[in-house]
């Protein structure tokens, strides 16, 4: 049987690396020839059984170059797209920006939740996705649907919070609700989530997860007042719906606990100091745990029955 | 005096080269490393007096990659920009994308007619554009503004259609108002226009962009029913609000008697033959005209006083 396949289309949360005005350590570095570290593009994932149809889970408002760079989504046909599905998370910019770019008349389902739909047809931009062409489907969280043939797919709650633009005054934080939401995968015997977004690690959360063969988790910030140290920002991860990769409250230590087989660090922050070489990274790879970059890809190879 | 300078950030119309879903050979061949045609981005040009600060014209789903792409436009503090200011000369995707993307706290100033400014509000998610750093500058047509200092410009409306996703059933073709404008830049004794969308070059356009020293012009097709030939649309380029190149209603034979020091065709579409070597490409040149790509830069040079 065809394996499942995962790949990563953009490792870094909104604003990439580096971010269009941003000079910090990383960003230079990323700008910088002669330096290991290259750019990166925004968050997404693309998942495959088998490698031939793909669905797209964010579209990233980089999504065009991101299907530039990976022969896998080029089309076979004057017409034509391997991009068969494309599923939402979350509102932010960084994952609906790209709806923008996958216009042109191609067939492709789109999946989200209501509270998604809503933000969608609130922006009459969005209405270059004719109905005729880009079918919509509304789903409920818990409910399984298939974004491609051979895999069973599961939206569900995770504590976050509204877009930055939705916000109206202080938003509330750690709400779970159809704002923001992890996916679980179910194909061939295996179990994977994706979880780009997540503002605390609740325990119902943790049981979700555990032993799991995959997860790819929210690793925007590696502590929670990193964008205040750094100078970028004011804002703690908390703020912004994040929860820290370190610290007490951090992701590090109970994903290192659940005994998944692999845990991938996604929607990295420009001033995350995991994009390189040092203390960080170490510990994040002293718990076994990775790092994502643009590119990557992780077969699921299929058990024999 | 400091030179003025224009640089083409992106040379393709909406889509890009190649588009997403498109195999047609142009695209086909921006995708093979073995052909002389590279990938290109969509429509936006750059202009700056002396180098340093600069102005965007049309903010294009790709700006991300073309700030990353283009050293000039790089920050040069922690947080800092040499963006300065963003005009948007039409509501098309292709030219609004983008600024979904320069968030992130920075200021400058925005330029739009009233007309382009009711498309932004009535989209919730152009609220990333938060109204503390980026100052909103309503521009009449007709009116001098500056977008960089040394720099006067003035918006003029050419002949053109509503956007896409904002057309309501069969659009009025070719009418002038606020939706598709053409730029006018006076700076150092020089004059030059940029008009990326134009449905037809009336006698008061060939008068106003007569004996200036540069144009940059709507090249979206070559042939009206390009699209219907290459078989990737159903539309000609008067339907889309877009004038051909060649033919008896093409700009080609009219630019070239208005007694211009260089026009240079720009927005120029995926199935344009003009991409490559052949007869077409050969005609614009012939005519003493040049086609854009990615990261053309022009220097006007100051005439002595």
């Amino acid at each position: 049987m065809a394996n499942l396949r995962f790949l990563v289309l953009g490792s870094a949360a909104g604003g990439g690396l580096p971010q269009w005005n941003c000079n910090c350590s990383n960003c230079a570095a990323a700008r910088d020839p002669a330096s290991p570290l290259s750019a990166q593009t925004q968050s997404s994932l693309g998942v495959s059984v088998g490698g031939s149809d793909w669905a797209i889970f964010n579209a990233s408002p980089d999504i065009r170059q991101q299907i530039l760079q990976t022969p896998a989504l080029h089309p076979h046909a004057l017409r034509h797209s391997p991009i068969k599905s494309i599923v939402i998370t979350n509102a932010d910019v960084d994952h609906i920006g790209g709806l923008l770019t996958v216009r042109e008349k191609q067939p492709f389902d789109l999946f989200a939740t209501s509270a998604i739909e809503k933000v969608l047809d609130a922006n009459p931009v969005f209405g270059v996705l004719d109905p005729a062409h880009v079918r919509r489907r509304t789903i409920r969280l818990e409910e399984a649907f298939s974004p491609l043939a051979g895999l069973e797919a599961r939206m569900f709650a995770v504590p976050g919070k509204v877009a930055l633009y939705l916000e109206d005054g202080e938003p509330e934080l750690g709400i779970e609700g159809e704002q923001t939401i992890g996916i679980e995968f179910l194909s061939g015997g295996f179990r994977a989530y994706y979880i780009p977004g997540c503002a605390t690690l609740t325990d119902a959360l943790a049981e979700r997860i555990r032993g799991a063969d995959l997860v790819f988790f929210d690793g925007t910030v590696f502590t929670d007042d990193e964008m205040i140290t750094v100078g970028t920002g004011v804002k703690t991860g908390q703020r912004m719906g994040h929860m820290a990769i370190s610290g007490k409250d951090g992701s590090l230590e109970p994903l290192s606990k659940l005994g998944i087989g692999r845990v991938v660090y996604v929607h990295i922050n420009n001033t995350n100091p995991i994009w390189r070489s040092g203390p960080e990274r170490a510990a994040v790879e002293a718990a076994g745990m990775a790092v994502a970059f643009d590119g990557m890809e992780i077969d699921l190879e299929r058990r024999s029955e």
